[in-house]
């Protein structure tokens, strides 16, 4: 699959091996529609097969990163908007709609586990707020990045429903004990405070943000794609268990990578020279 | 099972929605004896089958949270005052003693998952110490809340015992790193490094400790109590793997809280009007 | 298999109950090559048949803890010093590269796997570098303490290779998210951060890590031996799921503990004497 050219919800601009990629409904305050899910979607399958990306910036438009769940999907069943044609599997109109929700809701879990496991770096860049469904999207990110003004949290309870599709990525980010004061009071959660938790990597304040991205790419820029996406199935391989199983595949994923990037990456270690894929940072603009 | 009126070692009060549990042995420094165990499980399985309950808030009374197992439940064996009265399955006099200690621990666990499970959300108000079986009590609340002078430990390998039914539940809580070094040379925690590792999610002086559990009890009052319930299902379940079946059952989660409490609660949002659960801070008491 | 009297690559000393293990190759700021690997088995496999050993103290000769793999072992195949002589199953001369690359790299997990559950308590002690493989040591460590200028970090890929054995027990030892930033972009923490993300228990200046340490064996001089070891196990089976089976055997272990060990340490801890495992201080060097 090749990126397209056009989306309704997303900006998305390719500059050389780096994707940014912009939540753009700022009149909703980027909310997560089903069109956006989709597009979302579409976006990681295609950076997946895409050899020459090494990174993936993801932001929100308008000064937010993502304000949730768009609450017109939840709308009122067969009466509202609905949720029937924004999911895989929505019904037609008048249809199930319980089936249609829950298609809709189980199509946000599919989009955050592609985002999870794409090879590429994946940043997320937060200002504003990151709530519910955008909370869940900041889990699944490799490095994240916040203002020190935005704010965290996962209100659904509060409105009667559930953080569903986010809550195992949720658990995984910030651990169960934290996951659990959170979603099921419903309350918020500064930079700072997201950071102890391990949601986020770094919090700048707004005129030290991008200094932050670029460092994070430059560190990027240093590192062997190759050897970034087999480290990266790895670690999300850890947690399935058997460990015996997983060193095994371990010791051939190393094995090949010195056979192949490490042919050329540890010599240049050794002259102190860059690696060839250390390439020059104007190269990224 | 509905709610005994009489304890023998716990005060048991309901206000409204919310449930208080004091533990109550002050003499030993609220020690968890068998009789303790049996009781507080009574009061969870009593809680898990009350819908009318949203918050049951554990605290101990005379200053100390929980000083740990009751030493005298381990005595002697034999010529002790032994296991034997206390826990299911434990021996006739003179009978196995081996096989009578583990009925006698093994039924504190299941004590602990009856509390991790409580569909309520359990917050935990500590004052004093919380060790060993304590601190395993502590591990295994949704909201932790500590005066900044308790402390907290697992001294069980100091006394020659094993921290056995709550070794789960602090590597749940704190991660296994800090359980190693907390368990393996029976040190001790102050509040604020407690906080540190996820133990406690907040520390306050004396005087600030009621009002911070309040301001927790007003986001369980401004919460679905449906919502929670089936929040905390999903969030307990993340840790036991198969992540797409777990979505699957994420997904019809959501959609059945859209179309239950979902229907009321996502209007009042929008009209920025109370959920009908937000009862009012004065029907607590 | 008992302790040999002589290695290649380390210092083994026992004093009394204690065995201090020090990394010797400071010529090479004591990379981890194949013959260091296979000399810290054979001590992790001797100390686990040794009842009398109650803490092993890792640390590294000449300033440095361990600056990562030994990049002459991954040289150049056939045509380097390669890997051929160092690990089990390493081919012969000139035969599969490949094979003979994995085959060292996966004896490094089974080293860590070694360390990792070595019944003692596992105490390393950082100073300078710990990279690579060296993260991955302190990783499986019980209690790490680091001096306040030591460095942290997994440079793997950017040189083109894969922390490929290390990946499962650093996700283990700081969790998932921070191990993706770390390992992705090849970045360096600094102690503080090393300790704020679970890697390190206790960072200090120069002039009291000794102290520290001190305190540390302290801890293990007045904990039973075998309660240590039953804890141990018990903690490690966490992660590997089934809550009740696990709890079945912690009751049980729990009973051997009381039955055994408890039965001088009860006694002595309510007679407010010292139990008979906590050797004077004196007794260690």
């Amino acid at each position: 699959m090749s990126m397209p050219d056009e989306f309704q919800t997303l900006l998305v601009r390719r500059h050389g091996w780096r994707l940014d990629v912009t939540l753009n409904r700022p009149e909703s305050r980027n909310a997560m529609s089903g069109a956006m899910v989709a597009e979302l979607l579409t976006v990681f399958e295609a950076a997946a097969a895409d050899t020459g990306l090494r990174a993936i910036v993801l932001r929100g438009a308008g000064g937010t990163f993502c304000a949730g769940g768009d609450l017109r999907d939840m709308g009122s069943g067969p009466g509202g908007s609905g949720p029937g044609g924004s999911g895989p599997g929505g019904g037609q109109d008048g249809s199930d709609p319980a089936a249609a929700l829950a298609a809709m809701n189980r199509a946000f879990g599919t989009m955050l586990q592609a985002a999870e496991t794409v090879p590429q770096v994946l940043v997320a860049v937060i200002e504003g707020a990151a709530m519910g469904g955008g909370f869940g999207l900041a889990c699944v990110s490799d490095v994240a990045i916040a203002r020190d003004d935005a704010s965290f949290g996962m209100p659904e309870v509060r409105l009667g429903v559930v953080p569903a599709q986010i809550a195992p990525f949720v658990v995984r980010r910030i651990g169960l004990p934290q996951a659990r004061r959170l979603a099921l009071t419903g309350g918020r959660l500064k930079a700072v405070e997201a950071q102890a938790l391990g949601l986020l990597h770094h919090v700048e304040g707004a005129d030290a943000l991008e200094a932050r991205l670029a460092e994070v790419l430059d560190g990027v820029r240093l590192s062997a794609p190759g050897a970034v996406a087999a480290t990266k199935r790895l670690l999300l391989e850890v947690e399935r268990g058997d460990l015996p199983a997983l060193l095994d595949r371990a010791a051939h994923s190393f094995a090949d990578a010195v056979l192949g990037e490490g042919q050329k990456g540890l010599p240049a270690f050794l002259m102190k020279k860059p690696a060839p894929w250390a390439v020059a940072g104007g190269d990224l603009g």
